[in-house]
Protein backbone atom coordinates (compact mmCIF):
# COMPACT_ATOMS: atom_id res chain seq x y z
CA UNK A 1 0.00 0.00 0.00
CA UNK A 2 1.17 3.52 -0.96
CA UNK A 3 2.36 5.42 2.11
CA UNK A 4 2.56 9.08 2.19
CA UNK A 5 4.09 11.27 4.96
CA UNK A 6 1.99 14.58 5.65
CA UNK A 7 4.43 17.49 7.16
CA UNK A 8 2.48 19.76 9.91
CA UNK A 9 3.07 22.69 11.51
CA UNK A 10 0.31 23.50 14.00
CA UNK A 11 -3.10 24.08 14.03
CA UNK A 12 -4.46 27.39 12.47
CA UNK A 13 -4.21 29.12 9.38
CA UNK A 14 -2.55 32.22 11.18
CA UNK A 15 -0.06 30.41 13.25
CA UNK A 16 -0.12 26.76 12.17
CA UNK A 17 -1.07 24.62 9.32
CA UNK A 18 -3.94 25.71 7.17
CA UNK A 19 -6.71 23.41 8.77
CA UNK A 20 -8.79 22.89 5.67
CA UNK A 21 -5.84 22.26 3.50
CA UNK A 22 -4.49 19.43 6.33
CA UNK A 23 -7.40 17.89 5.95
CA UNK A 24 -8.77 18.00 2.51
CA UNK A 25 -4.99 16.58 2.23
CA UNK A 26 -5.57 13.60 4.04
CA UNK A 27 -9.18 12.78 2.46
CA UNK A 28 -7.97 13.15 -0.67
CA UNK A 29 -5.31 10.31 0.10
CA UNK A 30 -7.72 7.92 2.11
CA UNK A 31 -10.24 8.04 -0.68
CA UNK A 32 -7.33 7.22 -3.38
CA UNK A 33 -6.53 4.16 -0.84
CA UNK A 34 -3.25 5.50 -0.25
CA UNK A 35 -1.94 5.25 3.80
CA UNK A 36 -0.76 8.25 5.74
CA UNK A 37 1.35 9.69 8.67
CA UNK A 38 1.53 13.15 9.92
CA UNK A 39 4.50 14.58 10.86
CA UNK A 40 6.11 18.09 12.60
CA UNK A 41 8.84 19.35 13.96
CA UNK A 42 8.96 19.46 17.94
CA UNK A 43 9.68 22.78 18.19
CA UNK A 44 7.99 26.04 19.71
CA UNK A 45 5.65 28.42 17.28
CA UNK A 46 7.32 31.54 15.85
CA UNK A 47 3.75 32.80 18.01
CA UNK A 48 0.49 32.21 19.28
CA UNK A 49 -2.33 34.07 17.00
CA UNK A 50 -5.70 34.33 18.50
CA UNK A 51 -7.77 33.63 15.42
CA UNK A 52 -10.96 35.34 16.63
CA UNK A 53 -9.48 38.93 16.68
CA UNK A 54 -6.28 37.72 14.59
CA UNK A 55 -4.31 39.60 17.40
CA UNK A 56 -0.99 37.92 18.42
CA UNK A 57 -1.34 36.53 22.13
CA UNK A 58 1.64 38.36 23.89
CA UNK A 59 3.53 35.73 26.01
CA UNK A 60 1.73 32.64 24.96
CA UNK A 61 3.42 29.11 24.03
CA UNK A 62 2.70 26.69 22.06
CA UNK A 63 4.56 23.72 20.57
CA UNK A 64 4.06 23.05 16.98
CA UNK A 65 3.85 19.11 17.34
CA UNK A 66 1.49 19.10 20.21
CA UNK A 67 -0.87 21.18 18.51
CA UNK A 68 -0.41 19.29 14.95
CA UNK A 69 -1.64 16.89 16.67
CA UNK A 70 -5.35 18.17 16.73
CA UNK A 71 -5.11 17.62 12.92
CA UNK A 72 -4.37 14.07 13.40
CA UNK A 73 -6.11 12.77 16.02
CA UNK A 74 -2.92 12.16 18.38
CA UNK A 75 -1.73 9.68 15.50
CA UNK A 76 1.51 12.07 14.84
CA UNK A 77 5.54 11.36 15.03
CA UNK A 78 8.28 13.75 15.56
CA UNK A 79 9.75 14.72 12.46
CA UNK A 80 13.28 13.30 13.93
CA UNK A 81 11.97 9.87 13.71
CA UNK A 82 11.07 10.19 10.11
CA UNK A 83 12.11 6.25 8.47
CA UNK A 84 12.57 7.18 4.97
CA UNK A 85 11.89 3.60 3.33
CA UNK A 86 8.99 3.38 4.65
CA UNK A 87 7.53 6.11 2.83
CA UNK A 88 6.75 6.59 -1.07
CA UNK A 89 6.03 10.81 -1.09
CA UNK A 90 6.10 13.85 1.24
CA UNK A 91 3.12 16.28 1.69
CA UNK A 92 2.91 19.76 2.91
CA UNK A 93 -0.17 21.70 3.31
CA UNK A 94 0.10 25.17 3.70
CA UNK A 95 -1.05 28.03 6.43
CA UNK A 96 1.14 31.01 7.79
CA UNK A 97 2.56 28.03 10.19
CA UNK A 98 4.96 26.92 6.97
CA UNK A 99 6.36 30.59 6.48
CA UNK A 100 6.15 30.78 10.33
CA UNK A 101 7.72 27.73 11.85
CA UNK A 102 8.69 25.44 9.25
CA UNK A 103 10.92 28.19 7.42
CA UNK A 104 11.51 31.97 8.24
CA UNK A 105 9.59 33.02 4.81
CA UNK A 106 7.18 35.08 6.41
CA UNK A 107 9.89 37.36 8.48
CA UNK A 108 12.88 36.96 5.91
CA UNK A 109 11.47 36.50 2.70
CA UNK A 110 13.83 35.51 0.07
CA UNK A 111 16.38 35.66 2.76
CA UNK A 112 14.76 32.91 4.24
CA UNK A 113 15.73 29.46 5.42
CA UNK A 114 14.46 26.38 6.70
CA UNK A 115 14.45 24.95 10.11
CA UNK A 116 17.18 22.40 10.20
CA UNK A 117 14.79 19.71 11.53
CA UNK A 118 12.71 20.25 8.89
CA UNK A 119 14.89 20.88 6.28
CA UNK A 120 16.75 17.20 7.28
CA UNK A 121 13.02 15.61 7.23
CA UNK A 122 12.20 17.12 3.49
CA UNK A 123 15.87 16.28 2.29
CA UNK A 124 15.27 12.40 2.92
CA UNK A 125 12.71 12.67 0.67
CA UNK A 126 14.54 14.59 -1.96
CA UNK A 127 17.58 13.21 -2.15
CA UNK A 128 15.62 9.38 -2.15
CA UNK A 129 14.06 10.92 -5.15
CA UNK A 130 10.51 10.88 -4.02
CA UNK A 131 7.40 12.89 -4.98
CA UNK A 132 7.15 15.99 -2.66
CA UNK A 133 3.89 18.15 -3.03
CA UNK A 134 3.62 21.77 -1.78
CA UNK A 135 0.78 23.71 -1.24
CA UNK A 136 -0.61 27.42 -0.56
CA UNK A 137 2.63 29.22 0.95
CA UNK A 138 4.73 26.12 1.51
CA UNK A 139 6.07 26.56 -2.60
CA UNK A 140 8.49 28.79 -1.16
CA UNK A 141 11.01 25.86 0.11
CA UNK A 142 11.37 24.45 -3.39
CA UNK A 143 14.41 26.98 -4.39
CA UNK A 144 15.76 25.98 -1.10
CA UNK A 145 16.01 22.74 -1.15
CA UNK A 146 15.88 21.93 -5.17
CA UNK A 147 17.98 24.78 -6.19
CA UNK A 148 18.56 26.44 -9.65
CA UNK A 149 15.45 26.75 -11.78
CA UNK A 150 12.80 24.38 -10.22
CA UNK A 151 9.51 24.71 -10.80
CA UNK A 152 6.58 25.97 -8.55
CA UNK A 153 3.61 27.89 -7.86
CA UNK A 154 2.85 30.44 -5.56
CA UNK A 155 -0.49 31.21 -7.33
CA UNK A 156 -0.78 34.66 -8.97
CA UNK A 157 0.81 36.51 -6.00
CA UNK A 158 3.38 39.11 -7.51
CA UNK A 159 5.70 39.74 -4.52
CA UNK A 160 5.63 36.15 -3.18
CA UNK A 161 6.53 34.90 -7.15
CA UNK A 162 9.13 37.54 -7.15
CA UNK A 163 11.18 36.03 -3.82
CA UNK A 164 10.78 33.18 -5.13
CA UNK A 165 12.41 33.90 -8.43
CA UNK A 166 15.15 35.51 -6.63
CA UNK A 167 15.75 32.91 -4.73
CA UNK A 168 16.23 30.96 -7.88
CA UNK A 169 13.15 28.90 -8.67
CA UNK A 170 11.48 28.95 -12.12
CA UNK A 171 7.55 30.68 -10.81
CA UNK A 172 4.77 29.68 -12.48
CA UNK A 173 1.32 31.02 -12.40
CA UNK A 174 -1.61 29.09 -11.39
CA UNK A 175 -5.15 29.59 -10.70
CA UNK A 176 -6.80 27.61 -7.62
CA UNK A 177 -7.73 24.64 -9.94
CA UNK A 178 -4.60 24.03 -11.44
CA UNK A 179 -1.50 22.09 -10.14
CA UNK A 180 2.36 23.39 -11.20
CA UNK A 181 4.47 20.27 -11.66
CA UNK A 182 8.37 19.90 -12.13
CA UNK A 183 8.94 16.50 -13.66
CA UNK A 184 12.68 16.83 -13.08
CA UNK A 185 12.61 16.70 -9.17
CA UNK A 186 8.89 15.42 -9.04
CA UNK A 187 7.56 18.37 -7.24
CA UNK A 188 4.31 19.07 -7.36
CA UNK A 189 2.49 23.02 -6.08
CA UNK A 190 -1.24 24.07 -5.87
CA UNK A 191 -2.00 27.71 -4.90
CA UNK A 192 -5.16 26.58 -2.73
CA UNK A 193 -5.69 29.46 0.39
CA UNK A 194 -3.65 31.50 -1.51
CA UNK A 195 -6.00 31.98 -3.91
CA UNK A 196 -9.24 30.29 -2.73
CA UNK A 197 -12.30 31.65 -2.59
CA UNK A 198 -13.89 29.01 -0.62
CA UNK A 199 -12.88 25.63 0.50
CA UNK A 200 -14.42 23.65 -2.23
CA UNK A 201 -12.02 25.81 -4.90
CA UNK A 202 -9.07 24.57 -2.40
CA UNK A 203 -10.28 20.64 -2.51
CA UNK A 204 -10.23 21.24 -6.24
CA UNK A 205 -6.22 22.22 -6.66
CA UNK A 206 -5.52 19.62 -3.58
CA UNK A 207 -6.83 16.39 -5.04
CA UNK A 208 -5.20 17.20 -8.36
CA UNK A 209 -1.99 17.40 -6.48
CA UNK A 210 -2.69 14.19 -4.28
CA UNK A 211 -3.35 12.54 -7.36
CA UNK A 212 -0.26 13.66 -9.08
CA UNK A 213 1.95 13.19 -6.06
CA UNK A 214 0.59 9.52 -5.60
CA UNK A 215 0.99 8.83 -9.94
CA UNK A 216 4.32 9.57 -9.31
CA UNK A 217 5.38 7.75 -6.35
CA UNK B 1 -28.75 31.23 -1.65
CA UNK B 2 -29.30 28.12 1.30
CA UNK B 3 -27.36 29.72 4.45
CA UNK B 4 -26.39 27.04 6.97
CA UNK B 5 -25.17 27.96 10.45
CA UNK B 6 -22.34 25.25 12.00
CA UNK B 7 -22.06 25.11 15.58
CA UNK B 8 -18.58 24.20 16.84
CA UNK B 9 -17.12 23.54 20.53
CA UNK B 10 -13.49 24.17 20.11
CA UNK B 11 -10.78 22.64 17.95
CA UNK B 12 -9.63 19.36 18.71
CA UNK B 13 -11.41 16.09 18.79
CA UNK B 14 -10.49 15.44 22.72
CA UNK B 15 -11.27 18.80 24.16
CA UNK B 16 -13.31 20.37 20.96
CA UNK B 17 -14.82 19.65 17.69
CA UNK B 18 -13.77 16.71 15.73
CA UNK B 19 -11.66 18.88 12.76
CA UNK B 20 -12.27 16.40 10.24
CA UNK B 21 -15.75 16.28 10.76
CA UNK B 22 -15.69 20.27 11.14
CA UNK B 23 -14.06 20.31 8.02
CA UNK B 24 -15.79 17.71 5.89
CA UNK B 25 -18.97 19.44 6.95
CA UNK B 26 -17.73 22.88 5.46
CA UNK B 27 -16.62 20.83 2.21
CA UNK B 28 -20.01 18.91 1.70
CA UNK B 29 -22.00 22.33 2.07
CA UNK B 30 -19.46 24.71 -0.09
CA UNK B 31 -19.70 21.48 -2.52
CA UNK B 32 -23.42 21.73 -2.81
CA UNK B 33 -23.51 25.22 -3.68
CA UNK B 34 -24.76 26.01 -0.29
CA UNK B 35 -23.46 29.20 2.16
CA UNK B 36 -22.54 28.36 5.74
CA UNK B 37 -21.84 30.45 9.02
CA UNK B 38 -19.44 28.89 11.84
CA UNK B 39 -20.63 29.62 15.34
CA UNK B 40 -19.67 29.00 18.80
CA UNK B 41 -20.08 29.69 22.55
CA UNK B 42 -17.88 32.28 24.06
CA UNK B 43 -17.31 30.14 26.80
CA UNK B 44 -14.02 28.54 28.64
CA UNK B 45 -13.33 24.88 27.36
CA UNK B 46 -14.02 22.22 30.24
CA UNK B 47 -10.27 21.81 29.60
CA UNK B 48 -7.32 21.41 27.74
CA UNK B 49 -6.22 18.19 26.39
CA UNK B 50 -2.76 17.54 24.68
CA UNK B 51 -3.59 15.46 21.77
CA UNK B 52 0.11 13.78 21.16
CA UNK B 53 -0.12 12.63 24.86
CA UNK B 54 -4.13 12.69 25.64
CA UNK B 55 -3.16 13.77 28.96
CA UNK B 56 -4.93 17.34 29.88
CA UNK B 57 -3.00 20.01 30.44
CA UNK B 58 -3.42 20.67 34.19
CA UNK B 59 -4.06 25.01 34.55
CA UNK B 60 -4.19 25.20 31.34
CA UNK B 61 -7.09 28.00 29.92
CA UNK B 62 -8.70 27.67 26.56
CA UNK B 63 -11.78 29.62 25.38
CA UNK B 64 -14.48 27.74 22.70
CA UNK B 65 -15.04 30.38 20.74
CA UNK B 66 -11.50 31.55 20.04
CA UNK B 67 -10.08 28.05 19.37
CA UNK B 68 -12.97 27.45 17.21
CA UNK B 69 -11.91 29.99 15.14
CA UNK B 70 -8.89 28.34 13.86
CA UNK B 71 -11.07 25.60 11.98
CA UNK B 72 -13.49 28.48 10.42
CA UNK B 73 -10.43 31.05 9.58
CA UNK B 74 -11.81 33.56 11.80
CA UNK B 75 -14.78 34.08 9.99
CA UNK B 76 -16.98 32.72 13.04
CA UNK B 77 -19.71 34.76 15.23
CA UNK B 78 -20.66 34.29 19.28
CA UNK B 79 -23.50 31.86 19.03
CA UNK B 80 -25.19 34.33 21.13
CA UNK B 81 -25.39 37.02 17.95
CA UNK B 82 -27.54 34.36 16.38
CA UNK B 83 -30.40 36.02 13.62
CA UNK B 84 -32.49 32.80 13.09
CA UNK B 85 -34.11 33.98 10.30
CA UNK B 86 -30.62 34.14 8.15
CA UNK B 87 -30.58 30.34 8.36
CA UNK B 88 -31.97 27.80 6.86
CA UNK B 89 -30.71 24.68 8.59
CA UNK B 90 -27.92 24.15 12.03
CA UNK B 91 -25.45 21.35 11.95
CA UNK B 92 -23.34 20.23 15.06
CA UNK B 93 -20.01 18.43 14.11
CA UNK B 94 -18.53 15.95 17.33
CA UNK B 95 -15.65 15.96 18.90
CA UNK B 96 -15.73 15.63 22.80
CA UNK B 97 -16.09 19.02 22.64
CA UNK B 98 -20.05 18.80 21.87
CA UNK B 99 -20.06 16.62 24.69
CA UNK B 100 -17.86 18.79 27.31
CA UNK B 101 -17.99 22.45 26.10
CA UNK B 102 -21.96 22.22 24.58
CA UNK B 103 -23.05 19.97 27.30
CA UNK B 104 -21.84 17.99 29.89
CA UNK B 105 -22.78 14.24 28.75
CA UNK B 106 -19.02 13.61 28.77
CA UNK B 107 -19.37 13.58 32.72
CA UNK B 108 -22.94 13.46 33.73
CA UNK B 109 -24.04 10.60 30.96
CA UNK B 110 -27.89 10.29 30.71
CA UNK B 111 -28.46 13.13 33.42
CA UNK B 112 -26.48 15.98 31.19
CA UNK B 113 -27.60 19.27 30.70
CA UNK B 114 -26.81 21.48 27.67
CA UNK B 115 -25.14 24.71 28.21
CA UNK B 116 -27.84 27.51 28.75
CA UNK B 117 -26.36 29.75 26.02
CA UNK B 118 -25.97 26.49 23.04
CA UNK B 119 -29.70 25.59 24.11
CA UNK B 120 -30.99 29.07 23.16
CA UNK B 121 -29.36 28.66 20.29
CA UNK B 122 -30.17 25.32 19.18
CA UNK B 123 -33.72 26.04 19.77
CA UNK B 124 -34.10 28.50 18.15
CA UNK B 125 -33.48 26.46 14.74
CA UNK B 126 -35.92 23.59 16.77
CA UNK B 127 -38.79 26.20 17.46
CA UNK B 128 -39.22 27.25 13.88
CA UNK B 129 -38.79 23.73 12.78
CA UNK B 130 -35.34 24.51 10.49
CA UNK B 131 -33.81 20.85 10.04
CA UNK B 132 -30.71 20.10 12.23
CA UNK B 133 -27.79 17.69 11.30
CA UNK B 134 -26.30 15.62 14.33
CA UNK B 135 -22.82 14.45 13.57
CA UNK B 136 -20.76 11.76 16.01
CA UNK B 137 -21.52 12.30 19.51
CA UNK B 138 -23.49 15.14 19.05
CA UNK B 139 -26.56 13.55 18.65
CA UNK B 140 -26.98 13.16 22.40
CA UNK B 141 -28.38 16.55 22.66
CA UNK B 142 -31.58 15.15 20.50
CA UNK B 143 -33.91 13.65 23.25
CA UNK B 144 -33.10 17.01 25.17
CA UNK B 145 -33.96 19.16 22.11
CA UNK B 146 -36.40 17.27 20.97
CA UNK B 147 -38.23 15.38 23.42
CA UNK B 148 -39.91 12.28 23.51
CA UNK B 149 -39.10 9.42 21.15
CA UNK B 150 -37.38 12.19 18.84
CA UNK B 151 -35.09 9.69 16.39
CA UNK B 152 -31.03 9.43 16.51
CA UNK B 153 -28.40 7.09 16.17
CA UNK B 154 -24.69 7.34 17.75
CA UNK B 155 -23.82 4.63 15.74
CA UNK B 156 -23.61 0.90 17.90
CA UNK B 157 -21.86 1.91 21.25
CA UNK B 158 -24.29 0.07 23.74
CA UNK B 159 -23.66 2.35 26.80
CA UNK B 160 -24.57 5.71 24.59
CA UNK B 161 -27.69 4.17 23.25
CA UNK B 162 -28.62 3.10 26.50
CA UNK B 163 -27.70 6.97 27.74
CA UNK B 164 -29.64 8.01 24.46
CA UNK B 165 -32.88 5.82 25.21
CA UNK B 166 -33.30 6.37 29.00
CA UNK B 167 -32.78 10.42 28.30
CA UNK B 168 -36.34 9.81 25.84
CA UNK B 169 -34.83 9.00 22.71
CA UNK B 170 -35.56 6.70 19.96
CA UNK B 171 -31.91 5.26 19.07
CA UNK B 172 -31.26 3.47 16.26
CA UNK B 173 -27.83 1.70 15.43
CA UNK B 174 -26.84 2.50 12.10
CA UNK B 175 -23.28 1.94 10.23
CA UNK B 176 -20.67 4.58 9.34
CA UNK B 177 -22.07 5.26 5.84
CA UNK B 178 -25.70 5.75 6.84
CA UNK B 179 -27.57 8.43 8.10
CA UNK B 180 -31.12 8.46 10.33
CA UNK B 181 -33.47 10.67 9.91
CA UNK B 182 -36.30 11.80 11.77
CA UNK B 183 -38.82 13.52 9.68
CA UNK B 184 -41.28 14.85 12.20
CA UNK B 185 -38.20 16.52 14.10
CA UNK B 186 -36.46 17.54 11.03
CA UNK B 187 -33.46 15.72 12.33
CA UNK B 188 -30.48 13.98 10.75
CA UNK B 189 -27.51 12.36 12.24
CA UNK B 190 -24.76 10.14 12.03
CA UNK B 191 -22.09 7.95 13.61
CA UNK B 192 -19.04 9.56 11.42
CA UNK B 193 -15.99 8.69 13.73
CA UNK B 194 -17.64 7.14 16.60
CA UNK B 195 -16.90 4.13 13.83
CA UNK B 196 -15.15 5.65 11.15
CA UNK B 197 -12.09 3.36 10.49
CA UNK B 198 -10.54 6.66 8.14
CA UNK B 199 -11.63 9.87 7.14
CA UNK B 200 -13.15 8.83 3.82
CA UNK B 201 -15.44 6.15 6.15
CA UNK B 202 -16.44 9.56 7.88
CA UNK B 203 -16.81 11.38 4.29
CA UNK B 204 -19.42 9.12 3.59
CA UNK B 205 -22.04 9.59 6.29
CA UNK B 206 -21.06 13.36 6.66
CA UNK B 207 -21.66 13.79 2.89
CA UNK B 208 -24.66 11.96 2.84
CA UNK B 209 -25.98 14.26 6.31
CA UNK B 210 -25.06 17.05 4.53
CA UNK B 211 -27.11 16.56 1.40
CA UNK B 212 -30.40 15.26 3.66
CA UNK B 213 -30.19 18.56 5.52
CA UNK B 214 -30.23 20.53 2.19
CA UNK B 215 -33.34 18.85 1.22
CA UNK B 216 -34.93 19.59 4.02
CA UNK B 217 -33.85 23.24 4.33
Amino acid sequence: MTNIAVLLSGCGVFDGSEIHESVLTLLSLSKAGADYQCFAPDMEQLHVVNHLTGQVESGAVRNVLVESARIARGEIKDCNSLDVTQFDALILPGGFGAAKNLCNFATNGSECSINPDVAAFISEFVLSKKPVGFICISPVMIPLLYGHGAKGTIGTDRDTAEAFTLMGGEHQNANVHEIVVDEVNKVVSTPAYMLAGSIAEAHSGIEKLVAKVLAMA
